[in-house]
């Protein structure tokens, strides 16, 4: 199980992000970003599952985000013939579990925020949308569990007692920065909250490039150690730069969602994330959006000396650029080496374009931070209102 | 067949490239960039296939990049079991046209240059490696052929030659700039040979970025017209930028191959790209290396209007960002729009790179290019000495 | 008095950086920065002087930055024939007060920080360097004191007490950001310490560019605000933009000094600034190095509406750029409005620079700034010690 | 004189750009840039000249850029009282005379294009405001003659004419780029022509960076050579970079004149370029709009081996940054060296802002090319109007 892995010291590779590829493949729709493609297109979610394996990922996440009723219901009109809620997550179930006997890897059954809480935060109701994916991670017998993505860590500890009533390991995750949660709880307290409410390990995912969100994850490290509590830690963030945003993180960038291709980071990045976030103390390390089979490659290959073996996808891969030294060209054998790739500073070859973006929206807007300060908007919905209402 | 689309008038979309494609993915190596994974594994070659296809690919290249006789053996002895050459090429080609016949797609049998080219130039000899290639593109019946990636225009004709004794039509694409081909042979000289060889079809593949290419493919079709010659025109270039390219193209950058993501181009980019190729009478549009199968999709909506229909992956994916327009957050839904998309500046997110790189090599190196002049050095093989030799 | 135009509500321009805008004229040696060019060029000081009043001044500063005995002492020698401290002093004020004649400015008598300080930290050697520098103010009868570019709040203080022996109104402005002073002493408090010593007018004067100086100067007046202390607020930073910088401030950055062209200010940027300034509420308003003629001049138009009239210089300078209305060029006559350089992004023209630097030394150093706090370095001397042993 | 300089093989070093030196200083308006300083501001003017020379110019151009009558007359008009073009040109010949004598320089009276040459391209007209500025040279017994700043080789032809019959030496220099000038003459015509109209030294000035000019130097040398003429080679070129420029320079770039600053160039930038315009044979080496006494300083600084002694201002100036090797901080220190600044890359501190701009009005535009190469427009009066209509 996760717990007696991370318990004994092992260093445990999560997988990458499913929305992002896919929707590159064709698979997903940016917007929505619904997972119906386990039922409509099964093979392209299964070869994915595969690549992060062979990559190295010790644990595949059930493709279930977004995949609450409320969410598909509300969002997922466009698909035509209507698939229900239940379809979807049992085929994300079947097809991870299906790659994962492929390997050494666990099934992880996964929720995420719901329009519920936004629309209505009732308590009640948000539950009983992730519940209803519980019962489907029970019937399929995930590992364990984990609940990700979420913006509000009042919703995040909704998640996760609902994830404890299963028994099952829960670890949980939020999509914030070193500012906080968008209440302006700030990421220390929210994993405090996080481990109060059962979960067994806590960190960050999405949002945010790897730099900021390990910030984050080491004040999250800080609150726990304040408190007196115990937990491990876990961050899988973006394979974007982002060293640009504001409290909302890429989603208030400019480049979201179609513009984002000259942030992507490299293989190189990933070691130095990876080595960093192993440094830190963090044991679950992964990815999210942007994260494709080679990012997960660099983590798995970095850490190697201290796992003690490659993964499989390393046979089609050199350990920082080595399989360049039979190149034809003197000039590109002289690539393969570790300083060189350490140390590039790569061109964009874009030299009418800026290196940072002005993000859009209450990001960084300071009359929104002051709102949300002042307690007028508490939640994103009101903000929204306000927003509106007062043109920033 | 292809000669009837491109005679009737109809727009023909390429596919993109596998090697960095499938690099990415875990499946092929970057230095060989060998396409034993046809044999190794296939469902991950079958899966690339099929989102091209669904992306709007009208024309599935086998995989046999790089799978002649002689490359194969130089480079692929770090494949633990020897593949032979042909099951490598006859598994592409099952492959190919299992996934065509899911749609409306024909199989190219595709051959490029040959290590026995640079290190002998023995014309019988680097026949033989193409004729090897071709006997199981006849025995598997793809429906026409490709020789692509060639440097030098001398090897290609000999491509030409050989291909055309198979009687199919023939499509001749060279990896070059509008300097000309390695031996100093401009583009223009180059489509007339390739014309007068054999080949129906002619233009560029790789090397360098979709306006380079463009440019490159124009002089094609002014020496054609000069020589009053008629062929097809074909574009596949990259999907990276490349502004500052010397001669030889995008290896002799110093991000290549393991740091060119930001370099990577957007949708965007390649709807232009399609229009502009498109508005210069090329009706043989497709991508090489860093096009995955959104870029791919991305012509095919370009091009609707003239098509008069969209792939199928475009039931995930609105025209423009339009996907957006129901998005929470109201900076987010104003980016639904083409305006915005068409004119984004992306920022890299980073702020301690350039816009453009120094090629290394002689890419770009005076002293080289003096020494290619003097006919000094007349083949890459000879230059690479006098490269040591002379310490430019 | 300088009091009596602060107090009555008035705006007062103060002038540029003396030292950077003569080392490119060819009369101060960078690294040194001493102003023997008072004695041995005066006709070079004096059209500074002049261009500065012309642009819109109110108060020309002697020059005297780095003029204390022992600064003179240790750094002057590359100065064949030896000039005495008192005779560059002297020197310095009948050059400003003769140009302060010319028009409607005040003289302003300034010491700065001494090596002194950081190599004995002896008060009274400390402050007898001061009263040698006041002797000679006092003896030309300047009309008010600026103790300017302190590092440490300490030694700032001993020279505003030294200053306010005099009963001339003082001002004082230590070269920090918004981390506070190299104890780690920070703004608000700086600023307290400064106003109970005496000063009337308090800011900062250089190391960083207008955004940062603006927020550490914030910071000031919160820090007087909180203890109920009144005082005029003063900025007098960069004309470089230096968002990138550490503690230390530009010096730091590996353009210092020879290298920092790309990141001078516009004239636009100044603009910007100087309303920016107007907000917050300083009243006295200046520049410090890399501020030529021009950039004055900017202060001067943006607040020319709430003062009521322009500099002389403007006779020769637009609003906002409308003396490019008569341009031949119809593309250049569509520059002469406000919107156009507002919102200008000014290219580099250098495509293989970076945006931002990584700082060199300690300003940025980790490992540095965990010694000051653990207190075994409060000095720079120490620090510099210990960094020299310890291998940041 | 000029010619028995530089028929010894002597190095002689040209001054730096007035109008925008000028302008930042107070005494000029950008627009008309006319130089009417001389009788308003003597001091100001003479200033610049000292400094020049104390930075190792061995050539004063009067100060009478535009200084013809019908532009003094057109642009002029702001002028509160109306000064003649007489005493424009007589002021800046006392004033360059008064400051060569301080030292070792030459005086050459200069003249530039004319606005009748564009209204009306009248010969005779154009010749006798030409002559009327030769008469005030003759009479100041300058001791030779500039030709600069000419767009149309036509008009520098008419220039030198009139310039000849003075009997004195005559330099002319084109501000033009390696496509030629505006009619599309190439560069190396442009020269033949000058040198058969009776100039003894050619190349250009203004309108492009260090690179650009020395490559249109290039052209110009080549063209000589080929047409068996002899002449000296001379190149003053911005100091600004300007590698996205179009046919007219810096002017259709969206940053003119305004917004200019981060393309300044750097001292080490000009220590490159003086090599490298040394080393192509060029011996009249200098600068115009941008370049300050430091920047000639630098050229002086460069050459300083092949003419045996340094200017005057390098007492304030240690080679290639030596003057910081007794700065206390050790990292600062490390900055003492040529490797250092020879290889810095200078960061902008402007994350937001590109590295390159796309260049306004015709400069670019296809269509206008187009224009000018069907002869359809054939001044750039006529373009002006097509431009106008046709809205490219």
């Amino acid at each position: 199980g996760i717990l007696e892995r991370l318990d004994a010291g092992e260093i445990v590779i999560g997988d990458g992000g499913f929305v992002f590829a896919l929707e590159k493949r064709g698979y997903v729709k940016a917007g929505p970003w619904t997972p119906e493609a386990t039922v409509e297109h099964p093979e392209a979610v299964r070869q994915l599952h595969r690549e992060f394996l062979r990559a190295g990922s010790n644990v595949l996440q059930t493709f279930t985000f977004y995949a609450s009723e409320d969410k598909l219901e509300n969002r997922g009109n466009y698909v035509a013939e209507k698939i229900s809620c239940q379809k979807v997550n049992e085929a994300a179930c079947d097809i991870a579990r299906e790659v994962a006997n492929e390997g050494d890897a666990l099934v992880a059954g996964g929720v995420s925020q719901t329009p519920s809480y936004l629309s209505c935060k009732d308590k009640a109701e948000v539950k009983a949308a992730f519940r209803k994916q519980l019962e489907v991670f029970m019937k399929k017998n995930v590992d364990f569990l984990i609940a990700e993505y979420f913006e509000h860590v009042e919703e995040a500890v909704w998640a996760v007692e609902v994830l404890k009533e299963s028994g099952k390991p829960v670890a949980a995750t939020m999509c914030i920065g070193p500012e906080g949660d968008m209440h302006g709880v700030p990421p220390g307290q929210c994993a405090v909250q996080l481990v109060k409410a059962g979960a067994s390990i806590v960190g960050v995912n999405c949002h945010f490039d790897p730099d900021t969100s390990l910030e984050t994850v080491k004040l999250m490290k800080e609150g726990l150690q304040a408190a007196k509590l115990k937990a491990h830690l876990m961050s899988q963030p973006l394979a974007f730069h982002t060293p640009d945003c504001g409290k909302q993180g890429f989603i208030d960038l400019p480049e979201f969602p179609f513009g984002l291709e000259p942030r992507i980071v490299t293989r190189w990045d990933i070691q130095k994330y990876a080595r960093k976030a192993y440094d830190l103390g963090i044991r679950f390390i992964g990815g999210c959006c942007g994260f494709e089979p080679y990012h997960i490659r660099a983590i798995a290959e970095e850490l190697a000396p201290e796992r003690g073996f490659l993964p499989e996808a390393s046979e089609k891969h050199g350990s920082w650029g080595d399989n360049l030294s039979m190149h034809t060209k003197p000039w590109v054998r002289a690539r393969a080496r570790k300083e060189y790739w350490e140390n590039l500073k790569p061109a964009s070859g874009r030299p009418y374009c800026p290196s940072m973006s002005k993000p859009d929206g209450w990001g960084v807007t300071k009359g929104a931070r002051e709102l949300m300060q002042q307690k007028e908007a508490t939640t994103e919905q009101q903000l929204k209102e306000l927003f509106q209402k007062r043109k920033f």
